[in-house]
């Protein structure tokens, strides 16, 4: 593992007031985003890379995604200017649903509008411009990031040149099935309280149980047999002596619930994970082919084996649709026992994918900016 | 579907108070046993046919399988004398948490000890001998009906000529994290008051929850695919306009947990689970193996293609391993979209294979009993 590697700037940025930022269920006024940068733009400014994180992530990508930095590797700061942006929605430093509102003077909470993965995009699009970027070299992420990606592509297709997607696509019914279940063990919690729960009194147990059930759905079968089979809990308790007395895999799961709920927000779970619900290409547009038909980005589309939040049968899917859009769409698989969680947990494997895909001429995308 | 078929006698056997019937984790003093027969035991008592129900199931087997009653199926009563027997811990009329705690006056409860398959076996195997029963036909069972037909098996070796058990093994660790998430969902819930909460003030939203993901479980990707797809709710929510409004497959998992929360006790349900959870067949014995090698009726296991909580990979081993030990064992394979309750959804397509193995000669067991 890399040692911590900081961003070049780490800085926020505050539209202003009076433009009020439209999303899907409302408006923000003003809208702030928290953005990193890693390595410096060109001349040209065509080296920028967008890397779009995940539900839990953050605009410090190298935080979450280190094997992917450094020489030879895909994200190559004497090459690239790697940008990531906190979405809209999250709690690390964007406006998110622990912001103040404007209006009220107090927390958004419960009042934050939904945001869809357009919006986010959007906002990124606005953001990059003030940064002078016009041009992405690429746009990256896994996951919900995948369909930040996805998204840029078919919405700004003059903007960007590659767009990489691990394990996204629009979710399916198993998928949408367990982030309702995830959004109710948040709202069965009674210190949620429509959301206006004050910062001493979160609804930690039902964010810990959303983050658990979310875990089985991001790691595979196959991993926690490898890792805990029927083993009991490693503190030593007995699962047949009492109902609180747990298997391995339960006290792992119930380790990430509670460390998580000390790291995130509630309400912005809730959001991000509706986002990623109703993330739609056709959304916008007459259908979902006359989205993909606006590409012009080469793309790439990467399935992972023991992925069941996102099948990989659905990445091939949406691959084969595409490519009959006329997208320069390319297909691969990452070989993971780690299920969707496998485009973090195996990035070294997915390196060499990446690093393929960002090199990639794009003759059709630079004829177009011409 | 049959019209209903009631049983020739539904009756509560209670064992002498002063024979406190000892499970896992305490004793039961007196033990109640609801059970239901269909057809009549006949002159040699030999065309008795247990059929073990699963979590949420009771001892009215025709009101669950009706598919396998009739002439030419499987549990035909012209000829066999089909029992189900309410397990010990439900609460469909044998003793449970909602039952009188006779030392307090009070319904057990929280206070309901553990009980394990072999003790939920050991009740029905008296129950059995007070009816008149020494030697069962065949036991039969799918899910935790299924781990009872097999700890029959192999506790009760001269008892028993046929097992069945259809999605029945040692629950790998995806399902021991599941069934840990729904029994967190309980115990999350504020009215569950340690067990203790009253008839009227019941944990239901816990209990809703819990059921939901075990839906999830039990139902399959493809299934889910097939029938919700991404549709919006049926009743006409749009999702992507506020944050309760739902798809369709989490409507439907809403009802369901909602539905089962007017029939089953939340504690119930948390000692059942637990129960599934500690399931293993060495349980008591040297090893698995030495527990297998005592098994002398004919087994046949069965594991349903769409099954990813006991998936038909974990069977076929298990189905191997005991092949290995001597058992006459055959695997087959349901073929079902319905995942995990394929074993009820497809009840047709099980009939065959079920009456199959009912029919098989059993020389072995025959000799063993002479």
């Amino acid at each position: 593992m890399d040692t911590n590697i900081e961003p070049t700037c780490e800085a926020d940025c505050t539209f202003a007031r009076e433009d009020a930022f439209r999303v899907s269920g409302g408006e923000l006024r003003p809208l702030t985003l928290r953005y990193a940068t890693y390595g410096e733009l060109n001349v040209k400014r065509d080296n920028a890379v967008l890397v779009c994180h995940a539900l839990s992530g953050s605009a410090r990508v190298a935080d979450w995604w280190p094997e992917l930095f450094g020489p030879g590797r895909p994200f190559d700061t004497e090459r690239h200017c790697v940008i990531g942006v906190n979405v809209v929605g999250s709690c690390y430093g964007s406006t998110g649903p622990r912001s103040t509102d404007a209006r009220t003077g107090k927390p958004y909470g419960g009042d934050f509008p939904l945001v869809t993965v357009g919006d986010m995009v959007r906002a990124q699009s606005v953001l990059l411009a003030r940064l002078g970027v016009e041009r992405l070299h690429a746009v990256v992420g896994g996951s919900i990031g995948g369909m930040q990606a996805l998204r840029w592509a078919v919405d700004f297709p003059n903007r960007v040149e590659r767009c990489v997607a691990i394990g996204a696509a629009p979710l399916p019914a198993l998928g949408l099935a367990l982030n309702h279940l995830q959004r109710q063990a948040i709202m069965n919690d009674p210190l949620w309280r429509g959301g206006h729960y004050t910062e001493n009194a979160p609804p930690r147990a039902g964010l810990a149980l959303a983050r658990s059930i979310a875990m089985c759905s991001y790691k595979s079968a196959e991993l926690f047999d490898e890792r805990f089979a029927r083993k009991p809990d490693r503190a030593g308790e007995d699962p047949g002596r009492s109902l609180g007395e747990r298997f391995d895999v339960a006290g792992y799961l119930d380790h990430q619930g509670r460390t998580f709920t000390r790291r995130f927000d509630a309400n912005s779970y809730l959001i991000l994970s509706k986002a990623m619900d109703t993330f739609d290409l056709a959304r916008g547009y007459a259908s979902e082919e006359a989205a993909l038909r606006r590409i012009t980005a080469r793309v790439l589309l990467v399935g992972i084996t023991s992925d069941w939040l996102f099948p990989s049968s659905e990445i091939h899917a949406l691959a084969r649709r595409m490519s009959s859009a006329g997208v320069r769409c390319r297909y691969e698989e990452l070989e993971s026992s780690h299920g969707h969680d496998g485009f973090l947990a195996d990035a070294d494997l997915l390196a060499p994918l990446l690093s393929e895909a960002l090199s990639e001429r794009n003759d059709l995308a630079a004829q177009h900016a011409a």
